[in-house]
């Protein structure tokens, strides 16, 4: 019995779980899914990366959660390397889930192409709360490039605008790579080979980002950034595999 | 229901598409497989890639095709992008399938590996009417890869001598860039993971031609660059796929 | 029916192909996989290439084997590279199953990432008798990425300390070139889709090791580096599709 603590990416909050959580249980695991500080709808997105990572590690703790695999998705990434860092005692295996794993002192926005930086930017300051959204054709073709049109419009509207200000912050990510590098935390990565959130090459996930972990599992799997709508049992088979012993 | 016109490539003509039209078909759809100008047996090879084009916008006006899916298999690529210049308000989405996407200006012959270039050259010159064969051995190996030897022998008995000028004429792609660019015409990338026509890596079919494309779906599935043989049932779902909404 | 000569990599020997010869046979293949010189339990550890090289030439000679299909998995590419040189009258096509490919006059050693050579050269000193052993944790994570645990435990208690020498002795490939360039000898290459033993990327297999057949057959396969274990039945199903005519 395993105790996955799964972390949402931009523009979610922490409900998308559902499914895989639901098959998690009936695997014998317990999963929890809460949403990180800023996100979801009609909350205050007045936040920055330090209170997004604060939010998780009081979850962990008020539920007094220990032996964790906590897997982090896209943005989740950088808020489970942080997490990492302030309870470390508590996790035995992160998982990256086509997730940001950024160098030290970089933000997620140093890591993304120049055109996304610009899009970024530009809605941020068009926004009244500093927040970003993503244009339904880019959801669409690049995020759910696996699901059919009536998918991707329903979760799209399950969307919330993202707050701009921790995806700017710069990380320090010394003792997390102190702590997969000694090999105090195992890491995996978990990839969809259709995932083009992220356009495959020199700015893809793969690999790119996992390549930073060192030695880390690598378990793929069909399907784009969103296979948590399009295939939430195959995913959740997948993090069975990547958190496993 | 989605119209679809499907454009072969090099050695190929239109009756390669006939099992894929059939199960296109079956799923509702419209599905046109014309043959492009100098290609198939026993036609005059002497084309330029302007006459290619002509041929296929000459085909969707004479039908009157209209909100086309339209395909473009390996050459074939080069053809869509031409015809969706001449004939933009009749397109709603351009696939290519492990196609070429040509850079302003460029040519086919520009964008293979040197030894595909030394070939060409040889074969066009040493053949009595400016064409060029693909020998056996390429064919089998690093096209068919996917299929069994007699499979490979009997499908290329169906190829026919492959026309030169229109591999080496350089392309007029400026207002192609503008329809995809602005979003007028969607596109979507569909790629063999075990197609070698190109050699994978830097001169591989993806992500160099799939990038260009900028915000588009890609689509996956197993097999090489012949599928429209080995797998036609499976390369027709993964047109829908590709071609959806 | 083919005759399949199975050349086993580091740290294995040659029962590590029971159930895919097996397998094979099923099929109406035959199958043998000899083991190298130096390698498996309680023998002399104190061989260089060139003897490695012989104890397999010896073997199909002694067996008087001919028309074979000669794969080399791993370390193993660099033996069937260096045993059809010997035998070339013998064999009709090489499989390189996530096997290196050595350029003319480099080593094994020189192939791997400097992390993996920073390991081998302190395990070899360490050593009573300049051999090299894998560390558990990238046998589990970066090796048996597909395993469960009880599988990774059971399959690294098979292993054997994998002689040095063999590793580092630069390898005379210019008879190799000749005879796969001329065509006279065919080649596969065979890749893992997950496979991690090698780092996805500038040091992983394919397209890097892939690549320098030039002309050859790529046939993938999902799992990691020891899909022997995890997933023979697939395996020799992929050998079979590698090594036809």
């Amino acid at each position: 019995m395993t105790t996955f603590v799964l972390i949402h990416g931009s523009w979610h909050d922490g409900a998308a779980w559902e499914p895989v959580i639901g098959h998690l249980e009936d695997n014998g695991h317990q999963a929890y899914g809460p949403t990180i500080a800023g996100h979801g709808k009609d909350v205050d997105k007045n936040v920055d990366h330090a209170q997004c990572t604060r939010s998780i590690v009081d979850f962990i703790e008020s539920h007094d959660l220990n032996d964790i695999v906590l897997l982090g998705h896209s943005f989740g990434g950088t808020i489970i390397s942080r997490v990492v860092q302030a309870v470390p005692e508590r996790v035995k295996r992160l998982i990256f889930w086509n997730a940001f794993v950024l160098n030290d002192g970089e933000s997620l926005f140093d890591n993304v192409p120049p055109h996304y930086q610009g899009l970024f930017e530009q809605f941020a300051k068009e926004s009244a709360d500093n927040t970003v959204m993503l244009p339904f054709p880019v959801w669409r073709e690049a995020f759910m490039n696996d699901a059919d049109l009536e998918t991707a419009t329903e979760t799209y509207a399950r969307l919330s605008p993202e707050p701009f200000q921790p995806i700017i912050d710069k990380l320090d990510m010394t003792q997390f790579y102190e702590l997969i590098q000694s090999g105090k935390i195992a890491c995996s990565y978990l990839n969809g080979t259709e995932d083009t959130a992220l356009p495959p090459g020199e700015w893809g996930w793969h690999p790119r980002m996992s390549s930073r972990l060192g030695l880390h599992r690598l378990v793929q799997m069909p399907g784009g950034h969103e296979v948590i709508f399009t295939n939430p049992t195959g995913l959740a088979e997948k993090i069975i595999e990547a958190g496993r012993d």
